[in-house]
């Protein structure tokens, strides 16, 4: 998905990642890439095996290159957490250790609100071959796991990275679950609304659309749904509008009004999609 | 993060992925691994730039080779999305368009419903370096977007596909937000650990660390909140026994009980890291 916006600001802070003896440097980019993407910029490296910095994480970094400039380097996970408060081990099921464990949907809340208080987090990421031996899991407070298919449930670290820094940037985002884009125009009023549904079922009476009076309150109903449920905007109904006006205009025009000309040729209902079942005339 | 299981059968079903005119093999190959990652299986390909079938999907595949047999190819999204009811765009931000927006997170709630009244749903996914064009956003009902940071918010195809999945999978699954692993062992019971607190409470009486009787109400309580708050298993509670009985043992032994020996020449709160101010003796 293309779509970075560099003129807004990034958004930076959260929980350090701590990559425990990464051996691809491609690897480290795509997490820093990913690290990014979710508002994170504290990467930590414990030994990673093809040495730093590293040209290869730089390619695959994709642009987050403050990522990895900021990037501090450890000799141990012991080294690596210290100053942290919360430590999270992300890694797979039950390691027969007597542990804590959450998704992390439920460890990006936990994190908003320690580091809310101060209190600093990160997450121990373990080799990709391999993950977290149980010592380093041992100094984790919390052992985090990506719920996925069981069958199948293998992350590379950007992806592990990427899910986890989502759930974090999530837990924070105010984006509402759900919105509609006006393309520019308003929401039509509910006065405009009405003036098309006058438009529209003025026409179909003169057409004969509406002839039969039992069906007709029924029609007129369902037709104003589908246009209510539509949620159009003011611009759309000015392009129905033309629409119908367009319709009237194929048949023979007989003047009635200067905008209005009536549609007794066409079935409009039928053309416009709008019922299931259009009366033949 | 390693951790496939093997023995246990791969959850399959859920929407469609239709990546719309992917560039390269490797990113085929990593969404497929994405999709089985979160239990999807529909992968449709819309005029794959480098030609279908891929080596490079295979090996980036990661053993998703399932997911890349099943794979169909289309001539064009309209033909990719025959049979659908509901189609998502994945795309980022505001095209001009007037266009429903959600969140992976409302996708997927809507997505269960749909897909469990037999309605089938999809999700379209452009090519990487621009993204869907918008007449193939005006053949979806929905956009889709990920939240993310602003200023770094591209993903790569594979990435895209793992959020919207992952959405897709946790919104079924019944993991609960928090659990303790035992290790093999159980939860202690009350009386266990009545048990040890009677054994650390007669230890520090014989040492004379619980001498001051006025702080001694608040020093108990203090103690016994800890070893609540750790959910001790049966397990820990028998090797803390232990661990009181070897700091006893550590001293001038005096006959006492059989098991209990006094700790009257250490400072066990101290030593167990216990409380936050220990006597002077």
């Amino acid at each position: 998905m293309a779509g970075t916006n560099h003129r807004r600001p990034a958004v930076t802070g959260g929980p350090a990642i701590i990559l425990v003896e990464p051996q691809l440097g491609e690897n480290i980019g795509t997490t820093a890439r990913a690290m990014l993407n979710c508002g994170l910029d504290d990467l930590r490296l414990v030994r990673p095996r093809d040495g730093w910095p590293s040209d290869k994480a730089i390619a695959a970094a994709s642009g987050a290159d403050t990522v990895l400039q900021k990037a501090r380097l450890y000799p141990s996970v012991a080294t690596a957490i210290t100053g942290l408060i919360h430590v999270y081990a992300a890694t797979t099921r039950d390691r027969g250790m007597v542990r804590r464990e959450v998704t992390p949907r439920h460890a990006a809340a936990e994190m908003r609100a320690w580091l809310a208080s101060g209190e600093a987090c990160g997450v121990l990421i373990g080799p990709e071959r391999t993950g977290l031996v149980n010592d380093d899991v041992a100094l984790a407070d919390t052992v985090l796991t990506v719920p996925l298919n069981p069958a199948f449930s293998s992350l590379n670290l950007a992806q592990a990275v990427l899910i986890i820094g989502y759930e974090w940037f999530v837990s924070g985002a105010a984006a509402p679950p759900e919105i509609l884009h006006r393309g520019g125009s308003r929401r039509a009023s509910k006065q405009e609304l009405l003036n098309f549904f006058n438009h529209l079922e003025e026409e179909l009476e003169e057409n004969g659309f509406l002839r039969n009076r039992d069906s007709r309150p029924s029609m007129v109903r369902n037709l104003r749904s589908l246009f209510q449920r539509a949620q159009c905007t003011e611009q759309e109904l000015r392009t129905l509008h033309g629409v119908i006006t367009s319709f009237a205009g194929q048949r023979e025009r007989r003047p009635r009004t200067k905008t209005f000309d009536s549609l007794r040729s066409l079935k409009p209902g039928k053309m416009l999609g709008l019922v299931d079942r259009a009366d033949d005339e």
